[in-house]
This record gives C-alpha cells, structure tokens and sequence, in this order.
C-alpha cells in the first residue's frame, strides 16, 4: 500500500463503533472523574486482540453544562474547581469533542475579580475573560460562559477550515493585573482537550503545568505520576508566567504535530522528547508506558539546567502489573548539592 | 475521496486563472500600497457563490525592481521606505512569488553605515548585507541587493528541494554592532512574504514584530489593527532583540505549518494560538476576522506575564459590516496596576 | 501524479541497493572517523548521473558495540571519545539505523562520578544514566550501556508506533548537580543520529553545540566549518546550559521536521533558517552547499543580538571546488564595537 495514503483511521480498522465508556482520572491526586465532558469512544474493530483495541472518541455534537468555581485554597493559592470547596491546581480537566459546546456557570467565591478566559476555543467576545471586554466576574457573583467547538471542513469560498481540536487550557485574565498575572501565579489554570472524532483516547491524562519554577504550584520537585507498563497515558503540558522552560521525559517521546502520535508512515513531523515552551503555550501527547524500555521511575525535567537544579524535576513511575519498580529505592540517591529531591520520592514501588 | 489525496489545489476548484488584483493595504497605518512587488492573483472557479471565491498567488518567475532608502525618523528611530522620507516601522512589506527576483537600489540616507540583510532568499554573498562580506553602504551612498526566489521541485541528485515560499524578514546587518544590533534596536527591519503560486492571498496583511518589550518600537500598547467580519486577514509575525516572547492572538487561532493554514484533511500540523518566538524568528498565518466568534476588540498579546503587564498587547478590532464593535466601549476597563492601555483604544468602534 | 501520492522514496528511484560506503568526517577537527556506528548507505538507483546519486541509509538491526570514555581536557574541560585520550567537545559523532542497537562500554576517566544519558532513544531504566537510578560510573570504573531503537509500525492495538528515528544526543546526567548541569557546562556532551533507511546520507556531518554563551565550548567566536559548493552538509543543532538562544544560518534554510527535508510536494513544513531553541533540544538538518546562492563564507549565529554581539557566531565557509572562496578576506571588516570575530577567519579560501 502506498504509504501516503495510509491513514490512522484505517490503522484503527475501519470506522469506530461508539460505545460509552470512562473518562480515566484526572493529573493531580485521587480528585472525581470530572462530573463534565465525558469523551465516549468507540472500540475499535477487526482486532486480532480486540483486550487491546484501542478506544476512540466519539462524534461531537453535544451540548454540556457544568459549573466551575475560583476559589481561595489553602496555603494562599486560588484554584479552579467543578464544586464548590473543591478547587485544585491545576484546574480539572475538561474534556471535549469538535462539534460539541459547553456552558460553564462560573462563580467567583474569591474576594476579587476573577474569570475564565480560555484558549483555542470559539466563544463570543462577551465570554472572552477580560477586564477590556467586561466579561469577569466581580467577587461573590456568577455568570455563565459559554465556549464552542467546531469540526473542520470546507468554508464557503473553497479553503479548508482547520478544526477545534488540540490540548488547549484555560485561565484567569484579570486577577492581580490586566492579564491576570497574578491569578496565573496563584493556580488559576488548568487544561482543556478538544479531540477529534476517532482520535484515540488515553487510559489517564496527566497534565504537567511550568508555572515560573513551579510544577503544578509545587516549589521543590513535581508530582509523581504513575501507570502500569503498557498503559496508554496522555499527558497536556502547560506553560504560565515569565519564564521559558523545556519540558523533558526520560525513555518516552513523542510527535510534533496535532495529537503528539504519528499518524502513519506519511507523517512528517519530528519525534521528540524536549520542547521548549513559553507562557501561554500547551501541547500534549500520548506514550505507552514503558514501551520499548519497560518499567521504572522514569524522569521527567525542565532541562534547562538551574531550573532543574531548583527541583523543576517529578517522576513518570511505570510499575510492572505486580506493582514492582525495578531499581527503585526511593532513598538511593547521592545528592550532591541538590537535596530538593525528597518530592520525588513519595510514591513506592510494591 | 481519500483524505490523504485531498489537497488545498482540488479546494480551490482545479488551476487557477490569472487575473490582475491590488495588494492590500500594508501592516501600519494608511501607507500607500507597496509600489513594488504586487502579487496578482486568480479567483477560484468553479465554486458556487463567486463573490466569495478566494484569490491565489500568481506563477512566479518576475523580475521587480525598487528602491528601498534606510532613513533616521522621528523620536531618533531608523527604518525602511520604499521612497524618501516614506521610512516607516517595521519597514513595508514585500511579496514576491517563488520564482521571482527583486532587485533592491538601497540608499542610505543616514550617517551610520547601514545595509539589507534578508532571511530565508537566494542571494549571493556579496548580497549579505554584513560587515565581514563588505556588502553594506556607506553613509550616503548606494548600491543594488539583488534577492532571488526558487520554485521547489526535484534536484539532479533524485532528491526534493524546498522552494523559498515562507514568511520572512529583512534587517539591518551593521548598524551599532557587526549583527546590527544598534539598527535593529532603533527599528530597522521589515516583513517579506513569499507565496508559493496558488497559494490564497489575504485582503489585508499586518505585521507585528515584537522588539525588546516594544511592539512595532510602540512601548506602551501596541498597535491596534481593522478588520470586517469575514475579511481575510494575514498577520506576520517577526521578533528581534535580546528576549523571547509568546505571541497570543484572542479568539482566533492557526496552523504551525508553512502558510499557517491546514492545508486539508491529511494535515497532521497543530492548530495554536500561542506561540514561543526568539530573536530573528518569523512566521505568518491568515485569519477569517470573527470566524465563528463573530466581532469584537479581539486582544492580541505576549503571553509572557510581566511583557504584557508592560504594555505588549494590542487590539485585533473585528467590526461588523455596519462599523459597529459589540461591548467596545474604548474606556471601560478598569485597570489594577496598568494604566498603559489606553494606545489600544485610538480606533473606536461605530 | 498526484502530489500526496508522490514521496522521497519515489524520488530516489525506487528501492535503493545497499552497498557500503564511509561515513563523512565529524563536525570539530580532522577527527578520526568513529569506529563505531558506521551508517552503510545505498546509492540511488535509475538516475541520469549516476555521479550526482545520493547515498541512503541501510537497512538496520545491527548490534554495535563500541568504547567510550569521559576524561578531562585541556584547558578545564571535559569530555567524552571513543577512546582514551581522545576526547572531543562535543563528543563523537554517534550513527544508527532503527532496528540497530548499540552497547557502550563506559569508562570514567574522571575524578568524579560522570554517566551516560541519551535522548530519544530505547533503553532500560537501569542505563538511564541518572544518580537516582544507580545508572552512572564511579571514577576509575566502567559499565555498560545498552542503547536500542526501532522502526516505525503498527501496535497491536491498530495504532501506529513512531520510529526512533532523529537527531538526539547524550550527555552526562550526574556532573555537579543531578541534573549533570556541571558536566554539560564543561563538554560532557555529543551528538546522535538515528537514521530510517532510505534517508539521505550527507557528505559530511557538523555540530553545533550552544551551551551558554559557548558554541561548542568556544567562548569568543564559534567554528567554522568547511564545504565544497554542492557537498551535501549535515548539520546537528543541540542546545545546552541554562538559556535560550536562535539559531540562524545564512543563504541556507531547512523544513521544520523530521529530517529537515522536505519529503515532497505534500509536506506541509515550514521552511525556516532562524529557530528558537533552549536547553536539552536537538534538531538537524541537510543542505547542498552554496545551492543557489553559490560559495562565500555565509555566517552561521546566535540571533539573540547581545549573544551574536558576544561571539556566538561562526562561518560556513563554502568554497568552490578550486578552493576559492569569493569575496573572502579574513581581515577585511570594519568592527564597530565587536572585535571578538577572529576566531572566524583560521581557514582562508585559496
């Protein structure tokens, strides 16, 4: 077959068939499935092994209500949470279908201003988040925004429209400053996919924010993030405040392109397994846990080096089904002048 | 119909025909129409609704001749006009097609050495445009750069070579230091596009380069830029100085690929609105004004906290076709911390 | 044909015929080729001038193995070589096909605990390479790292694996701080490059390091590398330390992808000669010397002006196939505030 035709979707084996199923858990912690913006996928079919076939989102074309609150979280950050007194940082993940829209009932229990200004997104200028456009909300009130997605296609005048999809994310504009920089540095963030119509979806989405030398809002070494070898997990990396970081993963990589894969042998997009990225920037990919290297406390860093040395650094632990992490002791390393490394080590191999 | 086969030529409705068509007016301000290197463009056929049928670059293979003059401006700038006393920042835009040739009579009306360095063409080494090729111009002095542009297309060797289409720029190579540092600073730079034949032209082209935390060397509020709904809208992007920045457009978004558009269904590019830039970087990309978002003061801005808190942000201003600009109300903002905004509300809505 | 049917293989004339070739000098010095990782090429069959066929890569699943050595250098440095007392800044040019695999017998020379960690590649974590993994070498003593990589293809769940093919590179992960930001700030660095096969081989391989304010540990003005007009260079981009930089070449440009080719009418990359980079990112890419814009001594540089300003700047001197290198006389620019260039001027054209 020429290679330039072949196409994910019939690597998927043909057209999906849609049946419900669950959203995987969030990045941070042991927080609810999202009570919003389920993706349904379908199984794919004409597997040999249909235990590993691979589930992928379902049409859009759906209209969701949720409500989301700014909140004041302990330890003097703010947070974005789906109810009330359960904000976190990052916000929760939302999750979305091109063709689909969503009405946030937004409400600002925080003693200043606040908002909701999202990115990639299609939504009115009245829901664009600013302080210029009148659309926050002052403390103590609520307001809905409401953000909308499209497919991609054919415009009018012949040209092709790109669509909604890609991993975006959303944030205060107006807390502390004009931009909303000092909401932004608080935690007033978090992640937001727009997928595709059979685009393969993850088993768990973890999402990794650089915000100045923080990774989500933690000063002295990441959160660990965890899977069993073989696991397909997603990850939605996000950028805030000053400073331009590089995201890097140990034994994992990924494309440069729409969905982080590579959609077939025509693609041409770079794999990589460093980015740099700025404020403002998100992108996302999905790895195999372990794939190729198998199971272990994998690293994932800011490469740029004093950042890392700061603790800009967290772990990806890929278990084997038992539980066990080869070579794993939490307390083995020789730190020499970095002692930050403790963070690292809260999740133990079975 | 295969997706992988799809491409934008088949969109547009097969070969265009030729036909002559005025540029659009340049990035800053009421300047005349470039007087050289017009781009003509064929209107796509075959489409039903002709008024909204698209216009695409002609063939290539023109030779253009102009003159540039490197002038001192006023409040101690430098830039570049196509005629004298016409110097303007970022200098005017140039658009050629792959194919073309530009031969440049530069003249230096300033009392520094000064030259024409361009990214991304064909020139010969003694087209440089820097001190160490002695291809610079004195103080009152003359001389013609010649830039030439290639079609892409199979080399000897079986091989694939690209052709020049890209967004590009040109600067100053000499000015202050041996990289030009010093003419750069003071505003000595400009866009220059390259379109591949067929590729779709824009109603309005506008240019935004971020300097330091200046845009366009406006320090507090960059400029604000027009549009109707439905209008189709270039922007090109260029950065220089000494930081990087995000570029961040409200609203609207684009494809990290050549044109910025996706270019049909097998595209794997990533659709952003955010964008990590560093010094010497340019890209572009088209918008339809309002596309599924409708009209409004769009902002466009760095991403970077502390660069936008400064003043670097500006107004995409999308107006219905009536002139009006829903919640636009030039001082309704209430500001915490920055007072610099109010560059972005010269253009008021009807 | 149609345009996204058509693809480099095509291009090349069809299926190549493997024969062995040698592989081009490495990028600082008249280095011994490497013993090691020779990537065989075929030549490219059904072209007209047999002279001018490309060589492509073989097919891979090769075992290698090979020695390396970290050692200190002159002058405070160190650094790694494929044997003792040769070590380079940066390391040795290390080439594979996917499917091969390489094990690395390493020995630490130092006074200090020094590692191997590599990019991109398929290893256990048990040759991460990384304090908190055991995986790094004691002085005096040697270990053995097994490195592995794949080609592109089908997973059993129906999706498609990317391949390990691109430009990486290893460095030290335990120098100074756990992050290895000591050993990376004095040379403990290389360059890798897994090629598919069929890719294009080059003629010759450079490297180019930006490390701080350093290219390739030089301080005040980088290498200069050599070519004959029409040799196809290779070059391999990695970035290291603690800032940002761009990396801009003069009259020579290449795709945003994976190989910085663009693979044929259908890919949608954008061409570029300017790129934004930060710590921990590796790109490459081909060009023919001088095409289309002949020989002369084009500069290459950091286009972060207080960077360039500071000597991050080198030349890619292209010469004609006698020896001649127009316009080029190494003393002849008028420094205005930088005379930190001599360093560009030790090869003189003929």
């Amino acid at each position: 077959m020429d290679r330039r035709v072949f196409n994910r979707r019939m690597l998927l084996g043909g057209a999906a068939v849609a049946t419900s199923v669950a959203v995987g858990p969030e990045a941070v912690g042991a927080r609810e499935p999202g009570p919003v913006a389920p993706v349904e996928g379908g199984s794919g079919h004409g597997l040999a092994e249909p235990a590993k076939a691979v589930r992928t989102a379902r049409t859009g074309g759906q209209i969701k209500k949720i409500k989301m609150f700014a909140e004041r979280t302990r330890g003097g950050g703010m947070g974005y949470g789906f109810a009330k007194g359960k904000a976190t940082t990052p916000g929760p993940l939302i999750e979305l279908v091109e063709g689909d829209e969503l009405h946030i009932e937004f409400q600002n229990t925080c003693d200043t201003a606040a908002s909701l200004h999202v990115h990639g997104l299609d939504y009115a200028i009245t829901d664009d988040g600013t302080r210029t456009t009148m659309s926050f909300v002052n403390p103590g009130e609520k307001r809905t925004y409401v953000w909308r997605t499209h497919a991609p296609g054919l415009r009018p005048d012949g040209t092709y429209r790109e669509g909604s999809a890609g991993y975006w994310h959303y944030h205060d504009h107006v807390v502390g400053t004009e931009h909303g920089t000092g909401g932004i540095r608080k935690g007033l963030y978090g992640p937001l996919i727009v997928r595709r119509p059979g685009d393969v979806l993850p088993d768990k989405t973890y999402t990794v924010v650089f915000n100045e030398t923080m990774i989500n809002q933690m000063k002295n070494g990441g959160p660990d993030f965890e899977a069993i070898v073989g696991e397909r997990v997603e990850f939605v990396m996000i950028t805030h405040g000053d400073l331009y970081h590089t995201f890097h993963l140990h034994g994992h990589r990924w494309a440069h392109n729409r969905t982080g894969l590579i959609s077939g042998p025509g693609d041409p997009s770079p794999v990589i397994d460093n980015r740099i990225v700025g404020p403002g920037d998100s992108f996302g990919f999905q790895v195999l846990a372990g794939e190729g290297v198998g199971p272990g406390a994998w690293m994932y860093h800011c490469h740029v080096q004093h950042h890392a040395d700061r603790g800009m650094a967290g772990l990806f632990i890929v278990k084997e089904a038992n539980g066990r992490i080869p070579k794993y002791m939490p307390h083995n390393h020789q730190d020499s002048g970095d002692n930050q490394r403790s963070r690292h080590h809260r999740h133990h191999g079975g």
